[in-house]
């Protein structure tokens, strides 16, 4: 549902069968936890008719105009949905979005609809499970003009309460129509193998979009994605893991002022796990299109202040066990990775501009080297190393973009 | 000559003649710097004959396309370059720009070319100095076609070498059309009180876009601006002013570092000034045209320095003199300061957006809260309200921008 509202679609209805309360139960509210309007439809000879019968059930509320069909086990990309509904319908008939990459490894040979089309025409010649001469799955999203009913009402009467008989239908009078998505992101989750590969497939398809440092990438992402996995399951938002992730690094940071090893160390600690769970929010956001300018936008001022109050506390750590010399230093750390921080975007830009390669010293490498500065019982030096390399690299980009 | 630039000139034909060594040298120079071509023709008439026998001495350089012709004592906007060189040109003749607002408090109405335009087809009726019964000022800035200097060959031949007396012919025979450029930035600089209003203005309309907090407008602003009319004549760039201003920042902090009240006063006169200087890059920018994303980047990067700084060596001078509970607030004061910079640029997108007031807590109350602070010696009371009051306006933001 998230994904459809995404590419455009503004209310549903929702055909259920087996354990129909939970899942209407479960629909409407995610409704209301969507502001979207959602119309339940139980269908109550499920166990005996086919997914004909069922969209059948739906039809009072389904005259007026086209409207997208999917399996409610299906996933789908938000730009399919947007495809499907900015292409030409045929007149009383379907659109089928349709997947000619034979060789999609989320595909279960076994059990997906084949469609035969003409490559010419974009028509479906033929469809079926068993079809031995295809050239494309049915990827289960289709767009159907409301007269699609009326031929499902024919094909039912006929005895074949299948969709697929319908649009066998509709096919031979060449209004069975397709829309080729090869590429796209698909899958029908019919056992817990395709969940699994769904989950997987999915947690990717967020994580991509990262801008990833090599902390990020080959140690907190392969964390933080398992984490974002459970997270997916609860009602977190994105904004309470970003708000949860400060929480861990304040605490970090005020374990950091007890002026013993072990306060540093779980300081560290902390620190490191602040890390892995700041790349949860943003997997979760993209995961449940619940992406922000406003989510954003906290996440990376929540990051600043952590990272200057891991700072504070390191330094503060260090005055506390006799080395004052640690002041200074901290207030130059505390500068420079601000700093760095706040050219990031524009030197990003400006770099684009220039075509240059953009290196990076980010936020995972900074907590990185502080939880091993804390680990090793070095918070002297690991305030030398941040305050060094923040201000020098924030220098360098002063120097380069200037070129 | 960098007004026209940026309106789309790409060379330059300079004819001198009073001090003609002195100006061609000068243009010359100039050209380099600002890598355009510059030709330089002499007037060795120029004590007997006018300005139209000037024009024509540049007759060789200007046979193949329509060109540009200002007087050199006249200023203009780069806008209204733009209008012309876009504008469609008569056929052998010459668009004049004019200015219909007979109030403009920038006339000299002793000394203006007046002209009769006719209101419905733009036409030049009539031109001259002592026009009795004229509609518009003559701007000084005219589109030409090459065949405009065989109708001033004519004039000469004829016994009157004004431009004004080629015009006439030309519109005559309906060549000389009129572009209305009333509301646009124009002068004509002939003795020192027209010299004195042209600087007024040009500094007026270079800082008339800065977006000034309420210390900016009513303390820094007034003496930067006397500041930047005399560093206009001077060859500093405007990158040169921000990392000057930046020094006289790094010049207090250094002097703060000093356990004694004259060390904190004068660092904080030093900051003072230096947040006065800072005012200066944005305004000889924009009065040179000299502009670009990377002056402004810079000046935001070595501002945020320039803050940390000043606020580190307040909590240091604070520790010194026997005040180490300075020491945190510090921390938090720098941190304070800087994610509120970090913020603006976000956060003023996100109230656009969002249509609200953009109340803002800038860098001139910062500084001049330090420069107080040193003043009163109140290093410690600085920090806790700099602190206090970044802090709370950075939360603020957080919550207002969510709402």
């Amino acid at each position: 549902m998230r994904t459809a509202m995404e590419g455009g679609v503004t209310g549903f209805v929702v055909v259920t069968g087996y354990q129909a309360e939970r899942v209407s139960t479960f629909v409407r509210a995610l409704g209301e936890r969507l502001q979207v309007e959602v119309t339940t439809v139980n269908n109550p000879d499920w166990e005996h008719r086919e997914n004909g019968y069922s969209l059948l059930c739906a039809r009072p509320y389904l005259q007026q105009a086209p409207f997208l069909l999917t399996m409610a086990d299906h996933l789908f990309e938000a730009d399919t949905v947007r495809r499907l509904l900015g292409a030409s319908l045929p007149e009383g008939g379907i659109l089928l979005a349709c997947d000619h990459h034979r060789c999609n490894p989320l595909v279960d040979l076994e059990d997906v609809t084949r469609v035969r089309v003409d490559t010419h025409s974009g028509a479906i010649q033929a469809i079926g499970k068993g079809l031995a001469d295809y050239n494309a799955f049915d990827t289960g999203l289709f767009l159907c003009a409301p007269g699609f009913l009326d031929r499902l009402q024919e094909a039912i009467d006929a005895g074949d309460s299948t969709l697929s008989g319908a649009v066998r239908r509709l096919a031979d009078q060449g209004q069975a129509r397709t829309l080729d998505v090869s590429g796209a992101f698909w899958i029908d989750v019919d056992d817990d193998a395709a969940f699994r590969r769904a989950e997987e497939a999915l947690l990717g398809l967020a994580r991509g979009k990262e801008r990833d440092g090599p902390v990020s990438r080959y140690l907190n992402r392969p964390l933080s994605a398992r984490l974002s996995k459970r997270l997916a399951y609860t009602g977190l938002t994105p904004n309470q893991i970003s708000l949860f992730s400060f929480g861990l690094s304040l605490l970090g940071a005020a374990l950091m002022l007890i002026p013993h090893y072990w306060g540093l160390l779980l300081g560290g600690i902390l620190a490191q796990g602040a890390s892995i769970v700041d790349g949860c929010d943003g997997e979760i956001a993209r995961l449940k299109h619940q992406q922000s300018d406003y989510g954003g936008w906290l996440d990376a001022v929540l990051d600043r202040y952590s990272d200057a109050l891991l700072l504070t506390a390191l330094a503060l750590h260090c005055w506390q066990i006799g080395t004052p010399a640690a002041i200074p230093i901290g207030f130059l750390a505390v500068t420079g990775a601000l700093v760095l921080s706040y050219t990031a975007d524009k030197y990003d830009g400006l770099m684009r501009d220039k075509g240059g390669s953009r290196f990076r010293l980010g936020r995972d490498l900074r907590l990185l080297v502080i939880a091993l500065g804390a680990l090793f019982n070095l918070p002297l030096t690991t305030l030398v190393v941040i305050a060094t390399t923040m201000n020098g690299e924030a220098i360098r980009r002063m120097v380069v973009c200037r070129g």
